[in-house]
């Protein structure tokens, strides 16, 4: 470990060892006892002055190097023991088999692989979970729990059940997801959206009981967004149904565990105050009023940024290739992927 | 900055103090000069080996809880002084305003950041630069350079002419891309695809002249990719005109920054040999043959890994929101976005 690092402690080891060789054996006149000289005391303050300087020389040297070359982030280092006050970001990612879902969950974990103190739970639609989903979230290196339950009978497609089971399954794991923190918040992130870090760093991080911010390009529109007046909302700019009690798409809001554990809420099999949109029901159902929201992103009156986008990832055209050069080939063959791994 | 680190040096460097505060002042009878005596020579020496000790377990324990909370990862602690000698990865990515153009570049910008040793080049198709584009690069702590060149008539949209304006870019101002690194590799990275980390660390980090490998979702099939037999590219496995030269996406090659800049190949207004693809021209133009490519990703016969998809966002559908909840308001109203930033 030491090897690879500058500045060599040894040699001066070796000088401490030098210093006690330099001691001078004695015999007392009076009593015969053994004695030590050492010819000049100032000479023996100055290399023990030395050697304190060395140390700290040495240590701030090694800090220096390792910041230099972005082994140690001096912004990081603080709080290094109260991690576990730092409250776990809880990420739940209803997936399922198509085309776009390998390059769709790459590009998320980059994403969430930047956030410090966060578990992903994904849920796989479907009686199994897939081995390339499984060694992509080990790549991650993000703490992560993989579940496959297929949506049963009476639900709707589109992760309603696999949300339900990830909250399911944080009840009756608290601990072992939270892994020692003390306190975490909740968050429904779906594989095709876009991410920007700071969504998870400044505003889920410090969502007390639930908070909201603008979505980009959902529900018709450029942007959903609470609508705020003197810090409080009183209403949504949205364009679909702005009357639900909560008028949020699923990536514009976050719950702290504490309201989470406090509630046996889930995800029905319809929500008809949401006209078919789940959220409303599942925030009312926690108890939630519209006065327990706490909006995040309006510092400034104009410029306001966005930090997650509604995104979907085109459904590509796949033919068969074998027909090499006729664009006309028949699409009932089966995919010649040439060995690599693609789902279809 | 030490207040911060856990082990606190002071006590004992006191320690060391009250060490020599311990000597006895006393005179010889001989020649009345001063000298020291200290009480027990082995105490003497078990607290220099204390002392020692103490500096070698203080460093470790340091390095240890660095490394605990990920300030210090061991595995890159090699080779910090040969960082000029790593290739620079020079990504160029074309890119032009829309709706979900901050969306991609923010999930690009996400994983490129994963990638040390990595200069974006972003060209604007426009007279003039976006802020919010500017200020996105500058988040992504990346070294970067951001032009905007608007296309000139005759070329095709799409990027060929900001791919060519970079690679003019990369020839005249080389060394301030280089910024002291001794070598590149080119590669043209489009904004909305998905990339694996590994594309830049395993494979476009490695090139020596160009390199090839699969692409997911391109060319009307699910995986277009060079048809590799021991170890040589003998084909393209690729549904679309496998008759030419370099059959291969935009995503899916790489050049050595040596090979660019011992030519002066460009991408023209148009590529009758690419079929309209300008791929093939330009590594044609650079002097480069089949024989030339570098084949990666082909370590197994089955199971191989697909590292960059060919994505699209889909285009979303914006309307005017502010006649709530009427979903047949007119789409010519100006959008609103509630103070938020959005291209449209």
């Amino acid at each position: 470990m030491f090897d690879t690092l500058p500045g060599s402690i040894t040699p001066r080891m070796n000088g401490a060892k030098l210093e006690v060789e330099g001691w001078k054996r004695g015999v007392t006149e009076k009593n015969n006892s053994s004695f030590y000289v050492f010819g000049d005391m100032r000479k023996h303050q100055r290399n023990l002055r030395k050697n304190r300087l060395f140390i700290v020389v040495s240590l701030v040297v090694i800090l220096f190097v390792l910041y230099k070359f972005n082994y140690v982030s001096i912004s990081n280092i603080s709080p290094p023991f109260s991690s576990n006050k730092v409250p776990l970001i809880i990420v739940i990612t209803p997936t399922y088999k198509r085309p776009t879902r390998l390059a769709d969950l790459t590009r998320m974990s980059n994403t969430l692989s930047h956030v410090p103190h966060l578990h992903w739970i994904v849920v796989e639609d479907s009686h199994n979970k897939v081995k390339h989903v499984e060694k992509l979230l080990q790549r991650s290196t993000l703490p992560y729990t993989y579940i496959a339950v297929r949506t049963i009978p009476g639900y709707p497609k589109r992760g309603w059940y696999q949300r339900t089971m990830a909250l399911t399954h944080i009840r009756e794991h608290t601990s072992e997801v939270l892994n020692g923190h003390e306190n975490g918040v909740v968050y429904f992130g779906d594989d095709d959206n876009s991410y920007d870090v700071r969504l998870f760093t400044n505003y889920i991080r410090n969502v007390k009981k639930v908070g909201l911010w603008a979505v980009g390009m959902v529900g018709g529109t450029a942007v959903e967004s609470p609508d705020v007046v003197n810090g409080s909302v009183v209403g949504f700019k949205v364009k679909w149904n702005p009357n639900r009690k909560f008028a949020v798409d699923m990536a514009g809001f976050a719950i702290n565990l504490s309201v989470v554990l406090g509630s046996s809420a889930v995800f029905g099999t319809s929500c008809a105050r949401g006209a078919g949109a789940p959220e409303t029901c599942l925030l009312e159902d926690m108890g939630l009023t519209r006065g327990d929201i706490e909006p995040f992103g309006y510092d400034k009156k104009e410029e306001r940024e966005i930090l997650v986008w509604h995104t979907k990832t085109v459904k590509p055209t796949l033919g068969d290739n074998k027909s090499k050069g006729n664009s006309t080939a028949k699409n009932n063959a089966p995919l010649e992927t040439n060995g690599f791994i693609f789902e279809a």
